[in-house]
């Protein structure tokens, strides 16, 4: 799949059904040609999408495949309801039971991939306990993947970087294995003194040359504090466009001239806010955010293991749930919400090449749906998905020889 | 299917895997038996369940079945942005469109149904452009699927009944043509008057001897006072047990100490909540109204229609909502959101009969899940269907002759 070839008959998301078909010319693993009635070379396979709408592969921004229990039997959740319980239950539950973050990785990736996400960013848990044990999996995952997923891991502390000493040198040793991102968490309420873990993550990310995403599930006022030091130190060393914030929920429950406030700083600053748009906690402001300029773009979080029972590899219902939360109803609205999941979140993460246009990555999918809404709120098996030109996945089931070319 | 006939091999919801199966046999279209190994007579219908879940047959607390335009050609939701513009918005395109009542309301059933809903709650504008049309249309689907879902009608002025004045006597003639419950909206933000509105509204429920079941999304402060104004009515009108508030948002914003007067209330006079468990607006606090014996449960609104593009006949999918609008993780916190779609609904909306005992009308559910909460994220076609004794689906599918016999 690596010559050229056409999918034909195909409907780009942007326009009405009215705006009538095109069909998509690929070579070496990108967007040839783009356009109505290519000229269909003698010998060129084609692909009839039959009238299908055609979406750019899903951006996943957030999500945990190291920790996964996709596929697995049932995990009963019995955990208690505070951020420590679930840190402590879950480093228990994988010393005990032997869970295998390469093979678990691996089968949540290709759930992704099946449902049409091309790109994802994964925090993965570094600590003291597991040392690099769970990257090591997700390296491999990675590493089978890598000609159709691009994925972008972050070394994430999961039990803190300050209260278990260890844990800098164990990031370290991460960054240099191949994570490309350092990642942090609250820096308040989990590591007791937000200054101290600050400067060591940004240090650590300056000395590896590393751009930051960070957990703050700081609340209110307290958050909004961490978010300035946070801000103050981006602008000092010069890491603008080199930030993310994950979840962010002070900016959802803070008054609205400190709210706009921080909002300002983050747009000058390009530091993007990734949500969940998780709908029992306040989230940052999506239109807000889009008047202010600030990237704000979406993920899921953990998927079904032992933190959460939800989530989805489908990036279409993760957009859904985006465009509830913020309480969308229009066609041009949902629209938003898909952007959270696709051309935002690629370019917070900074992922490459990514679009419907000539040149772009050819990572594809096509969709059974009248409109972009309907395919968010229906969300029927791909059709199609294309990866990096190559067809992983079709009417729902992925391709057999995923990772052997 | 109204013969004796033997369901084997299936889990009831409430034990883990290890219980260990149980036989259902079921005999003129009740719960005949149900424990493990009971005997197979000969020449009686046994299907094996494998081991799948077995649920009670779901409930869908508050639907507008008339206005759906599921299966239809996907509709391009450009309506502004207040309750009235949808309101005006959905009465223009009715009238233009010649939208049919009958035909969305039974395609909507029917998919209800497929997904292992049996019984139904679901308001039907009355209004005085339409008149009881669109009731008629929702009679006749009622009466196509007499044998297989119970239905409940509530007679709701969409567009007020002050405002529009001849809006009273339709609710009377719609009370008489069959409609079960009578509805109201917002007597203060619609009606502009909220005494006058709610006198009228009881006045009618009391004459024709009907329970109320009215959508109240007036918010904080505003809310609690018209919901004070109708709980000084339900007890001195003596309509105890007979009233459901749907939506109630104003109970998500107040107070602690002004909430939990009016929860106390509510318990007192046996007043229901509905929730919808919208993800961008308050609600009522689940947990607190378990404590007071508040009676909590939930629905959809309206599905696929000019008011919103969400909604689904899947009622896993809904209880899966509000257990993420309440911040519910645990195995056993999903079971109380599964009760609001299940048994909670059917005492709030005094559907009789209902569970899964001895005696119970035989409406299951047989779904492919390890627990509970997994049939809940997961939500696969339901492998059967039993309603009041017969098979309506199979493998996510209805039979075919639903409606004939």
């Amino acid at each position: 799949m690596t010559n050229t070839w056409l999918i034909t008959n195909v409907r780009p998301h942007a326009g009405p059904r009215a705006d009538g078909c095109v069909d998509v010319s690929i070579a070496a693993g990108r967007i040839a040609a783009i356009g109505p009635n290519l000229p269909r070379e003698p010998g060129v396979t084609v692909e009839d999408g039959a009238g299908a709408l055609l979406l750019p592969g899903f951006v996943e921004g957030h999500t945990h495949l190291d920790k996964t229990l996709w596929g697995m039997d049932w995990y009963r959740n019995e955990v208690g309801p505070k951020l420590t319980d679930r840190i402590e239950n879950e480093r228990r539950y994988r010393a005990e039971s032997g869970h295998d973050a390469g093979a678990q990785s691996l089968a949540l990736a290709r759930a992704f991939l099946q449902a049409g996400t091309t790109r994802l960013r994964t925090h993965v848990d570094i600590d003291t306990d597991a040392g690099l044990r769970y990257l090591d999996g997700v390296l491999a995952t990675r590493d089978a993947l890598r000609d159709v997923l691009d994925m972008q891991i972050v070394a994430f502390p999961q039990s803190g970087v300050l209260r278990r000493p260890g844990t800098d040198a164990l990031l370290a040793r991460a960054l240099q294995a191949g994570a490309d991102v350092l990642g942090a968490l609250d820096p308040a309420l989990i590591d007791g003194d937000p200054v101290a873990s600050l400067n060591l993550s940004f240090e650590l990310a300056q000395r590896y040359d590393k751009p930051i995403d960070i957990h703050l599930h700081e609340p209110g006022e307290l958050g909004a504090f961490t978010l300035g030091l946070l801000l103050d130190r981006v602008e000092a060393l010069g890491m603008q466009g080199r930030v993310v914030v994950s979840h962010a929920f002070c900016l959802g429950a803070l008054p609205e001239p400190a709210r706009d406030a921080l909002l300002e700083r983050l747009a000058d600053l390009r530091v993007a806010l990734l949500t969940t748009a998780p709908s029992s906690t306040p989230v940052p402001p999506l239109k807000a955010c889009l008047q202010r300029g600030v990237t704000l773009f979406g993920g899921n979080d953990g998927i079904r293991d032992t933190w959460t029972p939800y989530g989805s590899p489908d990036m279409l219902e993760r957009a859904m749930l985006i465009a509830m939360r913020y309480g969308l109803r229009r066609d041009d609205d949902l629209a938003l919400a898909f952007d959270c999941v696709s051309s935002v979140a690629a370019h917070a993460c900074g992922f490459s090449e990514y679009g419907l246009h000539q040149g772009a990555r050819a990572d594809l999918v096509l969709v059974a749906a009248d409109t972009l809404a309907h395919a968010l709120v229906a969300r029927p098996p791909r059709k199609l998905v294309v990866a990096h030109g190559r067809i992983v996945a079709r009417d729902g089931v992925c391709v057999e020889d995923l990772i052997e070319h």
